[in-house]
């Protein structure tokens, strides 16, 4: 089974990344983008079989080491 | 209107920074993981109104900057 995790930085927590995108992307006449945030995505292949308890791991393998709780929120889907 | 670029390594491109995570979640007693995929996931809020517009210019940024097309796939997602 395949579980994803989309670790976004927190609102409100200053994104220099997506900052320095943004204004590469105005270079390039992409004048439509206002805001841009980057974050990363984790894709795990677990052996687990119900999706419930993938979730469920997964969860518990970001507050453990994925996902700085302090500045950062995730999301856990199951793609397979 | 909000569109989220996926980037993820193609597959068969080496992914270390997978590799290490996957140890880490081993050392943590994580025994069900298999396989860790790690990549990059860009929300770019534009002024855009219209979803097919939106994900054509994302489409269009992604192959001009945000991904590298030699290593990376990416996909397009409206989000709102």
């Amino acid at each position: 089974m395949k579980v994803r995790l989309i670790i976004m930085l927190k609102q409100g927590v200053l994104d220099p990344q997506g900052k320095a995108i943004n204004h590469a992307l105005h270079n390039l006449s992409f004048e439509e983008v206002q805001d841009v945030r980057v974050g990363r995505v984790i894709d795990l292949e677990v052996t687990e079989t119900s999706s419930e308890k993938a979730k469920a791991r997964a969860t518990e393998m970001a507050q453990q080491l994925l996902a700085n709780g302090v500045i950062e929120d995730f999301q856990v889907e199951v793609l397979t």
